[in-house]
């Protein structure tokens, strides 16, 4: 069966009629690197920057899956749109992200104000860095109202799902030596909203404690967004909309204070400097069919220069 | 106190006869992103190139550092002069790498011919793939025989740390549902060695048995390495003998392939087209005092240009 893409043009009509299919192929040119990228991004231009980007991030185990399912329902309720990039950074080879513990997304499935994709990071390019904005950047022209990007949080990916999000949610569940975990990964310098899932368990006060002491510590400028920590049973609906509540009133204070403007600038910033890399990195590449880098490297394999220096002869180059 | 540095020739001099001290100076160096490190990087590269780097890794639990400092042991029975690098790709932000489960590593301490250091990821320059490479640089000209860089398998770390060492040792273990794990991060396509440690627990046979079916499955070329699985109790020193020699034949056959070659010629360019990168990405910084990159954000944010149209202006403006 022939997969002739249709025009970009036709491609993102329809996705800003709603509809999936569209949407769904957009996403695939960015996964794919597709060369109509390009086309596809300007063409997306005049729409974006409306919709309210979210970061889902936990440990294994937390609940983010439930979690994130308990929210779009909760979303649905109040009418707005919900589109969900599930990013998975430990799929650098697979091609495809599993989608194994996702079932319970599948209660959206036929609901057409929802839109669930799962991406797996391949790193072609520069992984979550390179396609993710492409693919938010769809998901926020196609009209979607919230887009809640889930992922696992190992190494940095949580940071870097920060970096990209207007409001970034810490999920946390209690029983995981979650305070160490929270220390380690870095994830009290990125988090604007704090969520203890199973909150029905043991030892939920402790985390509540502890991260309220770990937060404490914290160096905040006095005006400064001081993140909520809020207690849910997502497998139950319950505290979810007190969730959804705290990312209305985030909205909110970004709206005021001008850090969503800020954010969406600085985004725009990395984006822009990760394409230009990437060009730049591809004209290496092609400098002399190739033969320059690979002449620097034998030598500096060979221990005859060193790799600064031929960094400086690749660039001059240019 | 002062934190003089010597010349960096006196530093790279001490650290070739074995100071450890001026070792970790030099890495210290290479954390730091100091200026000295294209003078450091040129006095090292004459003596770069003959270390064999040995890659550890595997998921939390399996026994990585017990591993690793049962190696050290192994090697110096046979006189070899070892360093270990430890990374922590979960630390963006400390600094510091967390030492707490190293306490192992503590027997080698007073040996001589053993160098250990544990290094975060701190990643303002990219993370691994910055500062790896260029402390790997550090060890291998100071002299030592072997470098063992360990890290945890999570996210993209194994993935990254197969592509800076020659061989590359994946461990597993029983009853932490290695198969899924081994296949979703794609361990299968990095592995030179596979070792199951805690081989004296139940659920050994069933880890090397659907590790040994998953490698079968594998496409690899007649001529290729074919990877070998031990088993190990790195807790009594058991089974290790096995994997040193397995990592000498390793060696061996990658001489004789001309696969060792090929494998430093290619980290050779990838140092280089980091550094070179590096290089571009700060001059973008620093255009017109970093008014236009600002202005294209701007523009971007606000829907009236693309991120591929502005990506083209900067590097036009370079």
């Amino acid at each position: 069966m022939s997969r002739r893409t249709p025009p970009v043009a036709e491609l993102v009509e329809r996705a800003r009629d709603g509809e999936s299919r569209a949407v769904a192929r957009l996403i695939s040119l960015v996964e794919d690197e597709s060369p109509l990228l390009r086309e596809v991004m300007a063409a997306l231009a005049p729409h974006a920057g409306r919709a309210h980007i979210v970061g889902i991030t936990g440990s294994p185990g937390v609940g983010k899956s439930t979690s994130t399912s308990a929210l779009v329902t909760a979303y649905r309720a109040t009418g707005k749109r919900v589109g969900v990039l599930a990013v998975d950074p430990s799929s650098p080879f697979s091609g495809g992200a599993l989608l194994g513990d996702r079932v319970r997304m599948q209660e959206h499935a036929t609901d057409p104000g929802v839109f669930i994709r799962s991406m797996a990071s391949r790193g072609h390019l520069g992984g979550l860095a390179w396609t993710t904005p492409q693919a938010l950047r769809v998901l926020d022209a196609a009209g979607f109202d919230v887009v809640l990007v889930e992922t696992v949080g190992v190494g940095q990916s949580e940071v870097e799902i920060a970096g990209m999000a207007d409001t970034t949610l810490i999920l946390l569940a209690p029983g995981m030596g979650d305070g160490i975990q929270a220390a380690k990964a870095g994830i009290l310098e990125v988090g604007d909203i704090y969520v203890v899932n199973k909150a029905d368990r043991d030892g939920v006060q402790n985390v509540t404690r502890d991260l309220r002491a770990m937060l404490a510590l914290a160096d905040r400028e006095p005006d400064a967004w001081k993140p909520p920590i809020l207690k849910t049973v997502a497998s139950r609906n319950e505290g979810v909309d007190e969730v959804v509540e705290a990312i209305e009133q985030r909205l909110e204070w970004m709206r005021g204070s001008g850090v969503l403007e800020e954010r969406r600038r600085s985004r725009a910033r990395d984006e822009i400097e990760a394409i230009a890399m990437t060009a730049l990195r591809s004209r290496f590449g092609h400098l002399h069919g190739d033969a320059r880098l690979d002449v620097l490297a034998a030598k500096v394999a060979a221990g005859s220069t060193d790799p600064y220096s031929a960094a400086d002869e690749l660039i001059s180059a240019l």
